[in-house]
């Protein structure tokens, strides 16, 4: 078993199982920070705890007045995690920084807080506090024992964020999901982060006895709700065209439909779905929302979200390819489907690039069932390293044709 | 206003609104059969309380040997319920016993207990319990605060029932649905209560993140649902054939559907439909339910409930007919969509009928909205009092065709 492995395993067994239970700005993310602030000492780094909790470990560059080179993830889990998903970028990112060393530019580990953002119901909250976009109100948030997200973080923090120029972020992450397993690839260049909206469509009907009020004069509001789930899944697999390297589009999913008042003997009165769509680029994501809102005549709908399509940079998506070609791998590119902390860093002008990990399982996540096998995890230790090392030398990024 | 009028407002006000609050074997219930026990004494009865706590007013008639005729209906609700539900067959029998007086048989106006069943779960249980059809288990369930319903009942069943030789059971009650007042009726004779399915049907699919699993590697639960809740609608809608006096056929209706996880970004990996399917005649029934099975294809499907259908006696119906004629009202035919207290005495063989009074308001009922017209009430007392006295007055029932 490898370092890494064993610090998978250290992190994993936190909070108790089934599976990861590192909720954010808990007790137990605490000690996943202390253990990898353990292991960055260790490593020579010097730690640096920011307003909002990340830990920030800087190993320093022969110029450390360039801009720095990012690498990291995050450490909280939602409940019943995996093992992978957040620490794999962190750990893997201090062997790659360890084992290159010293370099022109300075090198950072850094683990975000609160990723997963189910708590307090936002992800990315520590990436985006960083780069100043907390969103107005979203301080007084509670959790669901009426915590808010100000007294977890428990300090002030600046509204303009603390984002120092950077060179370029990289993250390697899990995919959770099928594709790179599906290419017979260990790894994969990420293009771009998905943009995500949440709706939620209310259907109205009229409550009616189920026994006697005819069929004709019926106006059932779940009957209404089922044909627009599934007009929402047919336009997302209208808009969802596999290409050659397995990437994909769009995707929609009602995911909680509540129907009122529920009672067997009575006709639905109301019905509400909570519709998720994400698609990797503005136009598709428009076509998909556009489908969405058509399909849903008659219902009231209500945008509770919406976050752009975030894509990696293509200068440092070259260096990626390049790294993994290095060790002789292929290096398909896809979209993540999953928002990470690249997402705000890159919004933010940061430029950004993940390297993907192959999970096993069908590409199951958020579940003890999550799995990227050992010989996988050291090939992206490779591959970070030789990006980093690539990024942290150079004096500035190739010009490319893409924004 | 009437006496009835003053006495259904007596009754509705007990328990406190909005509407109706007389749940079954509660104070409010108890107080509403006070209620009717003095105003059965006022005319004469002479009543009895039966183990199930169901009241019995008996005028005794000239020969108290035959078998005696019987009307009733109930007076508990459901919450929030409505003005007539019950307590319009109740009040409408004491009024048509007191007008007509002795006759031959006996006449008896019944109160039963529990006749809305939400509860502990299954209705008519004062009827059944007095016809010897509880169910087994059925006095250990219990109400949502614990109470089993052998408790609520307070008293030993026995369990065949006390049913005593009936000559023949004529409820008056409220349609609870749109046909009379389509028809521009007053009243109508009521020929079979539906029977009645419950099936819970789950579909299980595969949990996936909602943004990184393609929509063509899905197994999406909520998609299989909503396929199944419009082949159900399709199934009913093509087995209801509206006849020319407006009666019909099947209805069927997906009152609940529970999705899990219930998760905004979480592929549905199961949902649970309750199908609630009715029809007039064994017949429709079966091709419904053969329909509903069939398009529940890949879900797993449970019968929780099977009622079959009654059809009322077609004697009693040619009396009921015959006295509406003799106020000069025409006499449509319907069904009951809902259950009544006459469907588990036809059932164990006691010659029923049903009098239907329109429903004002498009026929919404368990709501305070429930309306009939009082002309229409009065009218039905007349109608009434003719059927109870040619009922009382013959001495067997004209022999017919119909089982």
């Amino acid at each position: 078993m490898t370092r890494l492995d064993e610090r998978l395993d250290a992190i994993y067994t936190i909070g108790g199982g089934p599976g990861a239970n590192r909720p954010a700005y808990t007790p137990a993310e605490d000690e996943a920070h202390a253990l990898v602030e353990g292991w960055m000492g260790d490593a020579g780094l010097v730690v640096e705890r920011d307003p909002a909790g990340n830990l920030v470990g800087r190993l320093a560059g022969r110029r450390p007045e360039l801009p720095e080179v990012w690498t990291g993830s995050h450490v909280d889990s939602v409940p019943s995690g995996g093992r992978f998903d957040g620490p794999l970028g962190v750990l893997a990112g201090l062997e790659a920084v360890e084992r290159i060393g010293r370099q022109e530019r300075t090198l950072a580990v850094t683990v975000f807080r609160d990723e997963e953002g189910w708590r307090f119901g936002r992800g990315c909250f520590g990436s985006r506090a960083l780069c100043g976009a907390v969103q107005p109100g979203e301080l007084d948030g509670r959790d669901a024992g009426g915590v808010t997200l100000r007294d977890a973080v428990g300090a002030a923090l600046p509204a303009d964020g603390w984002l120092p120029p950077i060179h370029a972020y990289v993250e390697a992450h899990v995919e959770q999901g099928p594709v790179l397993s599906g290419l017979d690839a260990p790894l994969g260049v990420v293009t771009s982060v998905v943009g995500l909206a949440r709706l939620s469509v209310a259907f109205r009907g009229l409550a009616g006895h189920a026994g006697t009020t005819p069929m004709a004069g019926r106006a059932d509001a779940l009957v209404a709700a089922s044909r627009f789930v599934l007009a929402v899944n047919d336009a997302a697999a209208r808009l969802c065209r596999p290409d050659p390297t397995g990437s994909r589009g769009a995707v929609a999913t009602v995911g909680r439909l509540i129907v009122e008042p529920g009672a067997a003997n009575v006709v639905p009165a109301c019905a509400t779905a909570l519709v998720d769509a994400r698609a990797p680029d503005e136009e598709t994501l428009a076509a998909l929302l556009s489908e969405i809102e058509a399909a849903a005549d008659g219902g009231s709908v209500e945008r509770l979200r919406f976050t752009s399509p975030v894509s990696m940079s293509a200068a440092v998506c070259d260096v990626l390819r390049a790294a993994i070609h290095d060790i002789g791998l292929d290096a398909p590119e896809l979209y993540s489907g999953a928002g990470h902390d690249a997402g705000p860093l890159g919004t933010a002008g940061v430029p950004v690039g993940m390297l993907f990990v192959r999970s096993r399982n069908g590409g199951v996540s958020h579940s003890p069932e999550e799995w990227s096998d050992p010989e996988d995890v050291a090939l992206a230790v490779d591959a970070l390293a030789g990006t980093l090392r690539r990024l942290a030398g150079e004096a500035s990024l190739a010009p490319t044709a893409s924004p």
